[in-house]
């Protein structure tokens, strides 16, 4: 009864597999591989889409790489204010940007409203040089809450966005679960709705640490810069065949997609158990993350019977299911309520 | 015959079956699982000495790291004219530390001279605050011409390095390798020779992407620090098992030393064959790379029969031998001459 | 009637006059000059404490250097979500700092409440890595509402920072009207309530510019790195005895209590005439800056009659008064009402 | 006697008066002032270009805000391994452009030779990542030797540089003085010669603090992010007038020329002195710096009558001559030998 988080999920043994069959003899370093040709192909082919690809083993780079790439020192970051480059990632887009801001917005179940981004960006004036200019947005899908952003709903932002000169980004960390969620077409959520950038999570989806910064369209020229700025900061790995043959073996088959619709289904079983019981719910489940009003005496029923799972600042409890929860645990766990 | 480096070198079987058993069922993330603990232990063992251990996926990013942890923004780092960290990082010490200095010194064999070291921190004058003063040294052990650091030479340069008040750090990449050439146990090239923070290498010794940084004696404190950069730079991997399970991987048994000490042997057997040849070395061969200068018609001859090995800036051939390297690619290498 | 901002204003005669004495023939550069001397010795007697003084020509250098020295680059700054360092200095603290984020927190009239402080302090867990942790709290004195801080509020907001290990930093670009208004000493605002370190401004008060970084107590041992970021940032002035007599003209015979006294006279006077006017006030005046909530027409009536202020992002008029502001320009611009 | 800086010497009265008069009434701030529109139409005249001119009060910052617009952080400035910004600026270039890295050229004199830039060139590689790739090119003029760079040697250079991908910056902290020397147009010497961006010095010439970084060309279009990077780095003054203010008095009548053609005049009258006693000189003569052998015997005899030099890193004594040095100081000090 493992819910604390889907990094703390082992990796599916598929991956193991491709690992040990990547581990055949020698190969060019830092990215001039066959895996790594391999990969990009793939996920090109997934995304129906020309695209240049970096690799990464982590999720804070990516987000941090990605808006680098797209945010100068002096420029600013719009985002929501439970994002988690605003919240959890110790200041990794300021660090990798030279210091841009991040600016955060309010908006219901972690969607940030386009009224609140229209209003923002129709008072910023390019010339009142004390203030930051916003110069990108990032949005998170699946959000911080656990909800999807649709493809109308991030085509609307991106246009917005675009419209004051903005570039797109958005945290794909769990971008899995929102596609498994509404059937969309990776397209469809990405550049079909105006996405420049794209943080392509896998780790959380069966990896043992494989990310993909995905440049869609005409940022791919953007590609040598990103490749400078991996490799300045540590993060083009010398054997980078073995993030590549992760990516592979989740995109294989379309393993990913049963991976995440997999751990959506333990959620939604998760989410209508507790409903049952009579536990409100604090936002849409729409992914693979259920926040739950839980009394102080469901937690620690919860807890003592070896439940694990984060109580949020907000006093919440968020529950995360994998690629491998089983419906034991689920039953299990209301069963303890 | 592939000799042009030790990261294109797939990672030892004993490195996938750990990290299979380590992908068993769920566990913390961010370092607080089992693995990282244990080979914290492990390493604690190695350097028999009390130590803190952070864990990373790319030497770059350890190096990067370490040093900016030892070096303010508005100090410098004194290291040899053809570091790795000076020519071949892309600026990840300047970025990791804020914008640090490098100040290279010569040295034969990419060994920097006590002389030399002693002489430009005589010269350093605190007060004048328009210059950069040197606050860390760092050595790359083996060192970039495939030499090495002995025990004294260390304690020498660290010596004068923490009369002038500076910090000790070692680029210890390929450190193994100067372990197994040496026969010197780990404690002797570093911490009992004053090296007050060591970047260790395993990916080149035959993991698949796994180093450390590992901050000795006083300087455990400052990993706190450490954890909230690594964490801020993308250097914290999520399922952090999987890196540390490829440590524990080569610590067991001393895999390292006796991958090292092939890797070695290898790299001696073709120094000889080279030799006996008459292909002039550049350097003592002290480590598993060799340094050669061959005729461009030998070049030719080598690359045209198969063997991999890159030019270098000063137009010589450089061979790296690996865990895998066979005997007979050294003596099939040789007979293409 | 010019009361677009205190930066508008010319130079007090005397502050002419202190430069054409300071230019008799030669003197050290970069500080080492007799007025850098005298100009630290009058500080320190103003506020009878033992300090060290870094003299810098800006206000927005001011306050980021000094915050760069009191927070690192994986820390926060609490602020409020109204002050300068937040909204109007284009991310120079992050840039001086190397990243840290500001934490900004509502509260009326620009000022913080103890209450919210100690509520976000008391909600910091240093050993959750991925959260940024505050290390340092600014307070602006005036604020960007006008307001001031008395000793008592500045004290119990400095007992809180100190008591979760934060250092204290006071904007105090129109420090010298909070101590006219409240007539404070200037030791009761600023180190005897608590404030580790302050960017005390004259060049609103008078001063062509000419601003102070001063370091409290304990603080004084930061003094050489204070020099190193001065010089690496550009803000050592190499002729530094033209910001020095500058102070010293100010400073001499209580000239810029007399001239904030003045300025404050001329900010009663104004809202005095509003008020009876019945045009409703924002905040109260408690220095030179009056807030007024006008109609379109009135803005209009004061624009056209000449009258020049600065209409605030929530729709007030800003006005702010200046040493040289004449009562006759106060009278003109009611009778315009 | 004071021969050891031009930024020890006072500022010419003129300036003074400028400044008076310029201190009348209201102006606004931050540069939208009639002065500072003023200085750079006096600017365009003198350089007979449009251009766009942003004033700063230190050349330590003119230099690195400069660079940092001309140079990513993943780039490299190539520059004279005795230039101001490699050992006299604590690292302002890497602190301004978050990290770029210094590649550092010998050469006779303070000069580059073209040989030796057409060689690091050539061997560029933009496609290896590893590497830092040079993006601009920045001679000093007067260089660090006292030595010009005449408009065809600054041709050379650039054309070389520009072949390359690289953008031209000049030091001029002492342009005026070479401009004296040479009789060259201030065109010649910069755009013309294919100068993009100019730090044009006159503090050293006459002024208290005021400098100008000058955007030739196309280059104006960074006008807008280097008033961002102004802004940020706090080095937009609010009461900008008053730097703009000494530049007009610099400008007008050509006393920039005046004053710089006397500081010439006074340091060859001191060099044929110095040669006269058989003192050998280390450099031509070809502005206001002389750099001198002195026997251990000599400096003693001129610094106990009262002279004022600074001894430089290689043992040599520099004498800098000034606006207001007179006939009879340099009379006096070669009478001390």
């Amino acid at each position: 009864m493992n819910f604390s988080s889907d990094t703390a999920a082992p990796a599916h043994p598929k991956v193991i597999e491709h690992l040990a069959q990547a581990n055949a003899g020698p190969a060019a370093s830092y990215g001039d591989d066959g895996w790594t040709l391999q990969a990009e192909a793939l996920l090109s082919d997934l995304f129906e889409a020309p695209l240049r690809a970096g690799f990464i083993a982590s999720g804070t780079a990516s987000n941090a790489l990605a808006l680098g790439l797209l945010c100068p020192p002096t420029g600013g970051v719009i985002c929501h204010q439970h994002a988690h480059i605003y919240c959890d990632e110790r200041g990794a887009v300021e660090f990798f940007s030279h210091g841009a801001k991040l600016l955060p917005l309010t908006g219901e179940h972690g969607r940030m409203s386009p009224e609140a981004l229209q209003d923002i960006l129709q008072k910023v004036d390019e010339r009142f040089v004390h203030a930051i200019p916003p110069k990108a947005l990032s949005l998170s899908n699946l959000n911080e809450s656990g909800c999807v952003y649709s493809a109308k709903q991030t085509a609307r932002l991106a246009s917005i966005a675009h419209d004051h000169g903005l570039s797109v980004h958005v945290d794909g960390a769990r971008l899995v679960n929102a596609l498994a969620f509404t059937g969309a077409k990776p397209a469809e959520l990405t550049w079909a709705s105006g996405v420049d950038v794209l943080s392509f999570g896998l780790t959380k989806t069966g990896a043992m640490g494989a990310e993909t910064i995905l440049l869609f369209g005409a940022n791919a020229e953007r590609f040598d810069e990103l490749e400078a700025r991996r490799k300045r900061a540590g993060h083009m790995p010398p054997k980078q065949r073995f993030v590549a043959a992760q990516i592979i073996a989740l995109l294989e088959d379309r393993l990913w997609l049963e991976l995440a619709a997999h751990a959506n289904e333990m959620a939604a079983a998760l989410a209508d158990g507790l409903q049952n019981l009579g536990v409100p719910l604090l936002h849409p489940v729409e992914g693979n993350e259920v926040f739950a009003a839980l009394t102080a005496d469901q937690s620690a029923k919860l807890q003592e019977g070896g439940a694990a799972f984060h109580v949020w600042p907000d006093g919440s409890a968020r529950f995360v299911t994998c690629w491998n929860t089983e419906p034991e645990e689920i039953s299990k766990a209301l069963a303890l309520l």
